[in-house]
């Protein structure tokens, strides 16, 4: 049995940033450090940071004192930054660069009086921050149903990990209701090389094992993508969840992982399939 | 036999300008006026204007003085509008003002900073015009080859005469290639409309008949669509070219028209058809 882990699988260089800022703040010690929402979609980096006394909130309306927040990847509305600012609290910006460059543009296309349609899931995090950005007046959109009627003047902004595909869908769409178009292609590279590795890897395995959290919108997106090969695929948080009769009989095994699945959990993942019968094959 | 005679067949808002422009100065019955090239691709309307003394000039370096120029529909490049000019002649503007549109936007793409992309016929004169308001360096793209390595910002202009469906397909390619990406569709409404009735009535007729120049590209283009319904399709310039053969013993025809055709033309190869066997109903 040959098992194949994708080179693009795990962090991506936002997640990676922002996790050295929480680490690195974890080590000061101080009190009243908080990440707003979990810093990134997966768990068990949560847990290791709550250990470290760096707890998630949902919401700054909390009885304890807040010191500092620190803005997870996904970054956060402009009004709840805002509000942060008001409140007194220091804010430890870990917004992923790329997603910063979503928001500049959203603000930058409403501020020209384009009418903003992100491309997006509608409830992801990043999402409602693009939304404010554009304030609060944009069209979001998700490439499986048609757009609705626009006006003449559109930009176009993109939650940095959809796929190229529905970028390349919806533009085709805009091109018939639309004289003027600018769009703003923020799409990560990792996203896009990631997708691309992953569905290569796809198309040649036996059985495909996608490794992140369940809550990860880019992780979930790569088990879709998977399973689009028509072959057979698990989304895994950790090893403890494979099955022995999921590997069992099978030639080569694909491996990968959303950006925010830290290399220790796809180490383990590997382990756990090479102990089941599986031989470490060099990358695709 | 039912004959249906499109809606949109022949004349746009512009031919119609600029036909109406040469025919006012044609009553002015001054000496040295000329056309810059045919001043719609319709031999026909161009020898009803040479009869009244306006005849089409190739350049501009005759031997005859020349009074003023009348500048088609097409557009002429910014160069030659300067020579003209530092000649002392007077320009007579028939541009078509949806030309006028898209060679101001090529301009503005061009002095902003973007790579400029026509998409059009690259020896069409309004793409060479176009081609000379982005300072003569842009890239002219057809829809039916894949498109060169793009820069990070690029610039699209179309060619007023192009089928939308070239531009959808531009746009998905260009969202490949680059991060920043501003469109102008500055295709006419009056082109969509005629391809979108052109195409509906060639999938419901037995034999369409396209009239219109042979060097126009707008009705080169009609009869490519009416041709891809595999429904025998004949692009003839006047009703003297029907042959009996091509409408006998069929259920229905379909007529349409390139936008420089004119009204009386379409009547005369209506009345052929009839003649030969038709009846009239009443459009699509």
């Amino acid at each position: 049995m040959k098992i194949i882990v994708a080179k693009t699988a795990g962090f991506c260089f936002g997640v990676k940033r922002a996790i050295d800022i929480a680490f690195k703040i974890a080590k000061e010690k101080r009190k009243g450090i908080f990440t707003l929402g979990p810093i990134i979609h997966n768990p068990q980096v949560v847990e290791k940071l709550k250990e470290k006394g760096i707890i998630p909130i949902e919401n700054i309306k909390i009885r304890e004192k807040i010191s500092a927040l620190i803005i997870r990847t996904h970054g956060i509305p402009l009004s709840l930054s805002q509000e942060i600012a008001a409140r007194g609290c220091e804010i430890i910006d870990a917004t992923c660069p790329f997603v910063k460059k979503a928001q500049y543009y959203a603000k930058l296309l409403s501020e020209k009086g384009y009418q903003v349609v992100i491309l997006g899931e509608k409830n992801h995090p990043e999402v409602i921050s693009l939304m404010s950005y554009a304030d609060n007046n944009a069209i979001v959109v998700d490439g499986n149903r048609p757009l609705p009627k626009l006006m003449n003047k559109v930009g176009i902004v993109v939650q940095t990990t959809q796929p190229l595909e529905s970028l390349k869908k919806i533009l085709a769409e805009a091109a018939e209701h639309t004289k003027e178009l600018k769009v703003y292609n923020t799409i990560c590279n990792s996203t896009a090389l990631r997708l691309k590795e992953t569905g290569k890897m796809a198309g040649s395995v036996d059985v495909m094992f996608v490794v992140g959290g369940k809550n990860s919108a880019n992780t979930t997106q790569l088990t879709k993508l998977c399973s689009s090969f028509s072959v057979p695929t698990f989304h895994i948080e950790t090893a403890a969840e494979i099955k022995e009769d999921w590997v069992k009989g099978t030639q080569s095994i694909g491996i990968t992982a959303g950006a925010s699945t830290p290399k220790w959990i796809i180490k383990e993942v590997e382990k756990r399939i090479t102990d089941i019968g599986g031989e470490r094959f060099s990358g695709t």
